[in-house]
């Protein structure tokens, strides 16, 4: 039985074939450390990192390739900003769609620097309404941390109102794009987003190891970094240097994992972010609509595939998610996810803290057959 | 002409071929994510994070897999360490031996939390002394912080007697073991170390992104974690759960550098650190001693190779280091390190400041035959 893997806001799989074939020729011909030497491999691992960070900035639209800092992943980037940012007694406002990657550190900080933490409610699909969140800002809001599409109901969250709202205050805003990054637009100039984090091997089809923080020009200036340590260059400074992207990286760059981010990052601009959007839409429409018709299956987050991303979340009355995953797998090769998926505050919302829901999630590769066989084998376990 | 790669203290190369089979073989056909999910490919996933913790652990003689946190690289991991530990005003030992990596958390620390450092000399050949150092410790001492050997000197340090002079005091030795973890003995129990970090592609033959932080069973309650997020499970929580790994790895682990990782280790566990020790030691000796005489060859570190990793540093007269290394290259393929080595103290105490030194570092596959052609290529410059 081929295995039909639909686990993509975890991890994507399969990737390009240029990804793994980038990243070992890397490791077997080349090798280096960027940014470390003037011999040819150091240059060419020094390539490698200016590549993906100018791929990832046009991708996103940055303003220059420096505003990119290149993480361990997008909870590294998520921690970075706001551990960056924040500072005794700082407002926050977030919401209950936030993974735990945004919940945990925010809630770290008002343990520790005594912040002040205002959860902004969804409606019944998971969307957040900008107006409101706006309401919850005030003069002392120091920082904004939204999803742009929740790992729970897919749902896609206004964040060009948002920051317009913002765009006059002093408030800044952290966009997580973990699942958006690579399947939506993203215009950090035109939406004038201050921070966006994402992981680099979800939507953008890269390996585990990466992840990025877009840092607005001016903004690296609020920020304090999160490490310190080698650069590089300016070893004789005690501190972190102050400029992107240095402020922000420190020690050997994983050069191997952003060899293979370049080739995913290049393969998402090739096809194009609307392309690939538009593609796991279809897939995603097909899933709901198979799914919409079946007795005792509920689904969550909008039903329309235009506000939202290809993550889908259910349930079937009488089975347990991770009982109802296990079925799945062992009935079709469907590799799904049951569970909480790290965001406990959107569960509590949705009614569903009681073992989660089973999430499946299409990527760039997820075929109509594949979404068929699972819509089939859903009804079949459904029909009892 | 062929290359002589001698920067293996920046990262190792070439790595042994199952590294590079090892992660495209688990991109190509297996992919997933550790710890998130039940599905095949989720646990293929944890079973490859699973056995780096066991290799690792095995390496240095850790009580136990849990005590191996995976983290971004070993400048993350030392941050890890020295962010987890400190507090306002506690006051560290270190030396003038250190990396940035352990400098600048240790001077940030020092702005941001008024913390005080006691900066401990080491003698002309980079040694630092156990007696003096264990000196400088105070009962308000929350930190000693040592780098096993110099990256600059390649001067081993005596952290055993370092270790056994803090055993029963409440301060904790931080170990940075970055050139020195797979060449030189490392048993934390036996040494009695509480916080050992490491990056994985250095000595340890894995690919960059890769690192790790060993903590002492226990210790882990004494560390704040430097970052939170989503942890796969206990995911209700809203703080970081408090039991290693878990307290310091959040987000996607590096599954793919793991499986790159377990294949380097492997490869160190099955040869013997104590046999890979001292066929690096024959390289280096063979250097120094082809070395030793030449005119105007200055060089730099402990002659004894006991006493040392194979990091060597030199300078020869009428050459800056950068000119030197560029000369190497072109007259040779020598690819060498020149500057400072992000160690500024160390150069400092060396009077290398200016332009700092040249740095040639062998690996496990440095050959007899290419470290003849370096000596003879320096000899070359040399005579002018």
């Amino acid at each position: 039985m081929a295995r039909i893997y639909l686990d993509n806001a975890a991890t994507s799989w399969p990737k390009p074939p240029q990804v793994v074939e980038s990243m070992a020729g890397h490791l077997r011909d080349d090798g280096g450390s960027a940014g470390r030497g003037g011999h040819a491999s150091a240059m060419g691992a020094q390539r490698i990192v200016d590549r993906a960070r100018e791929v990832v900035g046009r991708l996103i639209g940055a303003e220059q390739p420096s505003c990119i800092a290149f993480l361990h992943n997008g909870t590294d980037a998520l921690n970075t900003a706001i551990h960056g940012v924040l500072g005794r007694g700082d407002h926050v406002v977030t919401t209950v769609c936030e993974h735990n990657s945004v919940l945990r550190p925010l809630h770290h900080a008002e343990r520790r620097l005594g912040c002040e933490l205002t959860v902004v409610d969804c409606d019944d699909s998971g969307r957040v309404d900008a107006e409101r969140l706006l309401a919850a800002v005030r003069p002392d809001t120091r920082l904004v941390a939204l999803t742009h599409a929740s790992n729970v109901t897919g749902a896609l969250q206004p964040i060009e109102a948002v920051a317009a709202g913002l765009r006059d205050r002093d408030t800044l805003l952290l966009v997580d794009a973990a699942q958006s990054a690579g399947h939506a637009r993203i215009d950090v100039q035109a939406f004038a987003i201050d921070l966006l984090a994402a992981p680099g091997h979800k939507g953008l089809l890269g390996p585990t190891g990466t992840g990025f923080l877009y840092v607005r020009p001016g903004v690296e200036r609020q920020l304090t970094p999160l490490r310190q340590g080698g650069t590089g260059g300016q070893s004789d400074l005690p501190v972190q240097p102050t400029e992107m992207p240095t402020l922000l990286e420190c020690g050997n760059a994983n050069v191997v994992g952003l060899a293979g981010l370049v080739a995913g990052v290049e393969h998402v601009l090739e096809v194009g972010v609307d392309v690939l959007g538009t593609q796991i839409g279809e897939r995603t429409r097909q899933l709901i609509d198979g799914l919409l018709g079946l007795p005792g299956c509920r689904l969550f987050g909008p039903t329309e595939c235009a506000e939202r991303v290809g993550v889908v979340s259910l349930l079937v009355d009488g089975y347990d998610p991770h009982e109802l995953a296990a079925l799945l797998e062992l009935s079709a090769g469907v590799e799904s996810r049951a569970g909480l998926h790290c965001a406990p505050q959107m569960h509590r919302r949705l009614g569903t803290s009681q073992g989660g829901t089973l999430r499946l999630s299409s990527g760039v590769f997820t075929t109509e057959d594949e979404i068929e066989q699972v819509v089939a084998a859903i009804a079949a376990v459904a029909a009892g």
